[in-house]
């Protein structure tokens, strides 16, 4: 039912605003004796943080993650574990320096939900965006290294979830060349490292000249059992489009073949079956790893498009308040690509997704 | 929590597998006092019913809804109204001869849910494709016309929720030409008559040679309030993501620009706003209506691809229950294009989805 | 979230009213592979059914249930299993007979829901109580018939959940002979014989008389392990109370000492624990075998007062839709101790909470 | 589904341990636009917290409670309201004195959580309690004076709700002496004057024999509409009785007549309705406020036992985590009667659950 929350028996509930004392998440339902330390958090955080390169947003922020609750060290063992009650994570925000927030507090920005909250609660935190400001995504990632903790436990370190970005505006990796090993040797996540080395101009030109670009992503789970998902409502994709499409900015979902299944004839789309070392093996994925809302034991494959943000240097054409026409454009450093981030939060919604699908078979199916 | 449930406070349960009895689902809080009849339920379920058209496939079933609960006509005033209480809707399964199902009981058909439901559950009703079968839309449409009536009697009249098809395989529409108000005028809700024509013999084609296609289906929504959706897992789109990939066969879910909005640049992405009437008037609508997960009182704008079905007359490699490998085909008639059938529930999903946040909105913000 | 919904990993949806075509339930979240026959169901409705004995209402309902979806008999194997999709149960209501109803249609009852229910909704089934109906508990009944079985399934049959009168009206069963064999030996589930016998002439007496008697009904559930349920808002005890309380007419709902705790003090109150055969073991049990809302693995005991009904011969003050006042009377065969039809109904909603529990432990902590 | 929340639309997570660094929750669906100051929380955690007086335990804590989200203060308007987002309280735990805890490290108290949560958990924070500490209380009541600000807003000032003892061990209060406006003259939150003054001594004398008396506690809602509460599983008394069953130490919970309701007849029983100002007013208030799970207007009228702590100076058996019998007793200061703290826990919890119902009524029937 609730609002803010994610997830059914690892349920993430995140709080906080960009511009508030702090932001952070309560993870109800993380199973107990796990090691966990906030150092494990931190790692995750500081893929993701502000200020990392000249191609995401200035705001200087520590994104320091403490752990309030729900873990604990026992003076006889050895090193934090989770202790099956809440855990509180919360991160404090430090780079709010006082500023003036009179044109966004006027106007609405087209494009963003300044003009939506107003008309929902006719109220809002104008200052950053507040509640609908990307920083909501840093609860999510660091919610989602705890997730990866679990799934770790439960099923090993072969599993694996990566995600990485396809397409930056009209600029496609060519697939032939794709190499996972690349994604973390450019600032773009970017698997091909020709693509690479082009997106770097074309993000130069963007941020000199004021635009911004949207961005593919496409994130992978590989090594996960067959089983996770559950029909009709709580199927395993339809829990992904939920969690992927809640990530800011994000406009499409795409699981396997995606919009390319429209295309498709029977004859295409059907994955065969053989057998291989004794186990059901699929001659394609087109399904992307789900058949019928459950997993198959192939990779899982999503896929979501991420908007360029409105916040740019040329006015564009608005509203303010008290309903006058006007014209509004960002001013100082912005940012030329949003999807750059949002590349950990992906992994990270893959993550709190399958983690709940885990618990959910071992509670329902033992 | 619940995995076969849909909506917060207009909560739909579905129940049914397609050989099985009957099927049917319980909405537990539909506002009191709406007039509603089985006939208000079956005008919606005879569009979706199958045998309508040599397009679909053949099985004959009458599809009549029984309302057996939460409705009530009080002696002393005009016609039956909602009570409040959990509203039953059954709909028998008549036609189910009896019939031979070792095939498909022993072989995993590629591209179904046969052998996930194997892997998970350990067990599956075979006949038909159990509760894998679309024949579960069936309770999606009769529970989205309750939930048309209950947005009608909350915004009146003008409200709309048209869903066509706008791809079926790789033929297009052409969008200069779409008329909605053709979309009754052939098999294919296909708002673009010259396409309808070419569909028409494409799908014969299809048909004859037994494969299938897949398809693009675009659902709107019109008339309805700026308000509607809740940051940040109560999104909206998130919520439309979840409603449509939860149908069968669904690979993708695009809001507004969908995958567009990766290629855009921020000057085109942003939907300038002026004043028109005394009100917000939006330029453009690349948002699909909604903007940090909440309405924006333009048009709310959906689309889903659904992929070609597998039950094709060629023969797939495939495996056997116990491991051995093999071939399967579908014998007698199929569905070329199941995506038809989708176009009604995609409606049903998008009424669904709204009538919950349209009670939410009224909880919440009164 | 949803409101005529019980459990959270075993969920169950109710519907109907008494004077509907039926009543029924959904169970979502069985596990699979568990033999269940409508015929195990049967067995413990034919123990609540009305018309049992002089002492219950009159109405003939022979309470068949059918089993409309989630179970499935494979051909190749040995009766029917639950198959993990949804349980649909359903109840026809048989014995609706034409009947004037414009006393209870235009009067409330008092003690009855009648009046909440309009001042509520502004519309009401008020044949024969509608959805307050105690007529509803039958599918509490049926669908605990379901729990008892996945509870065997998990824990054996050595488990033992025994619901048993220990009070009616102002006459209290002696505990120094209580003797749980004797309960079926009566038609008042009272383990003690000689109680049993006396309050045979107090019913009687009360029936003739057309007044009522209130009762308290002791539940206890033996056998179970530790570790049931889950701090804080999810305690046993907590969703017990929850449970036993949305049962008709019930007003109290105690664990262990119950009332009595606030009498006691601290020496009296703590439950010593010893070693007994290498296993811990409790000295006394006022905790009613749960801790910190989890289970001790001693025997777990609820208790639960349930009013007298007011629907009595004897004419009471009340007032019409219309704001009038008038008295009212029931006329004909009444109920003189709805607290019998109560017990088999507590035993049901423990087995519902147990259950609920157990997959939960079973999910979070493996 | 979550297993650390209440509520429905007005949903409270809670989480914490008694010696980590903090705890706290997050209000999920608070309406917008009302005016909320930490001030105004902290109004409400003064009168719980402990220290307060030489009968609660002597933890010296500030409880100073921080507004961490969901409060802005727009600079064009009058002080802080809240957003509709989520509302994060935070109180530090301040008085964590390092500490040998060995005792209750290796040996489980009588009466305490600590034996479950290790079953359940195999791990435990045995620092004060850790999770099952009755600290967790303070966010109740934080909650608790949010909900009662939202419903000022929603029924305005005239509603009250009222909590007080009335039995401590085995000495009750004359009700016929009965007077509010006493309730805040004494330390124990006793409405007679009389017994007020009788307990002082007897809980001088526990205090001093190192024994603790358990305590019977009443709220009462007064003012309240008909019409909150859902039939059949979200009925108002059900959701009370989980609210309070859910508080530490609570072992019974009572509506309107309770336990005796088993000892009425009919007649006594049923609370007569008649006219009064042109309104249904009913002669008698057994029923406690609620009718078939929906309030009738009545006072809304709930009872709970806390049962003594077990933390006391007399020795008790016990056993050690690894199996070995011993004794254990509480050094130090102890709490002579821990029901004097939950007094403001009880009318939190009639709050939070009146503001849930409030919302849900609002959103299904406008």
């Amino acid at each position: 039912m609730s609002i803010n929350s994610f997830g059914r028996l690892f349920k993430v509930t995140t709080w906080g605003e960009s511009h508030g004392p702090a932001i952070g998440c309560v993870i109800d339902g993380c199973p107990p004796g796990i090691r966990l330390t906030a150092q494990d958090i931190q790692i995750a955080l500081d893929q993701r943080k502000p200020g990392t390169s000249k191609y995401v947003t200035q705001r200087r922020e520590p994104d320091e993650v403490e752990i309030l609750s729900g873990v604990f060290e026992d003076e006889r063992t050895d090193g934090p574990r989770t202790t099956g009650t809440p855990i509180s994570l919360m991160i404090k925000n430090v780079d709010q320096r006082s500023k003036d927030y009179s044109a966004i507090r006027d106007s609405y920005r087209p494009g963003h939900a300044d003009i939506t909250y107003d008309q929902k609660y006719g109220i809002r935190d104008y200052r950053g965006g507040g509640r609908s400001s990307a920083r909501e995504t840093a609860c999510r990632v660091a919610a989602g290294a705890v997730a990866q903790k679990v799934l770790n436990h439960l099923y090993g370190n072969d599993i694996q979830i990566t995600a990485y970005m396809t397409q930056m505006g009209p600029h496609f990796i060519d697939r032939t060349k794709m190499d996972i090993g690349e994604i973390t040797n450019n600032l773009f996540w970017c698997p091909d490292p020709i693509a690479a080395k082009k997106w770097e101009s074309v993000l130069d030109q963007a941020r000199k000249s004021g635009s911004s670009l949207g961005a593919m992503i496409e994130v992978t789970a590989s090594g996960f059992p067959a089983g996770l998902g559950a029909p009709v409502y709580g199927k395993l994709d339809g829990d992904l489009a939920s969690a992927i499409m809640s990530i800011n900015a994000v406009k499409s979902v795409e699981i396997g073949a995606g919009v390319e299944a429209a295309r498709f004839s029977g004859e295409d789309n059907a994955d065969e079956i053989c057998i291989k070392d004794g186990k059901p093996h699929f001659l394609s994925n087109h399904s992307g790893g789900i058949l019928g809302g459950i997993s198959t034991g192939q990779d899982i494959i999503a896929r979501f498009s991420v908007k360029p943000t409105s916040s740019i240097l040329t006015p564009r054409r608005t509203i303010t308040n008290d309903g006058q026409e006007t014209t509004i454009q960002t001013k100082g450093r912005h940012d030329p690509c949003v999807g750059i981030r949002g590349v950990p939060v992906g992994a990270a919604m893959m993550a709190l997704t399958l983690v709940d699908h885990a618990l959910l078979q071992r509670g329902q199916c033992g």
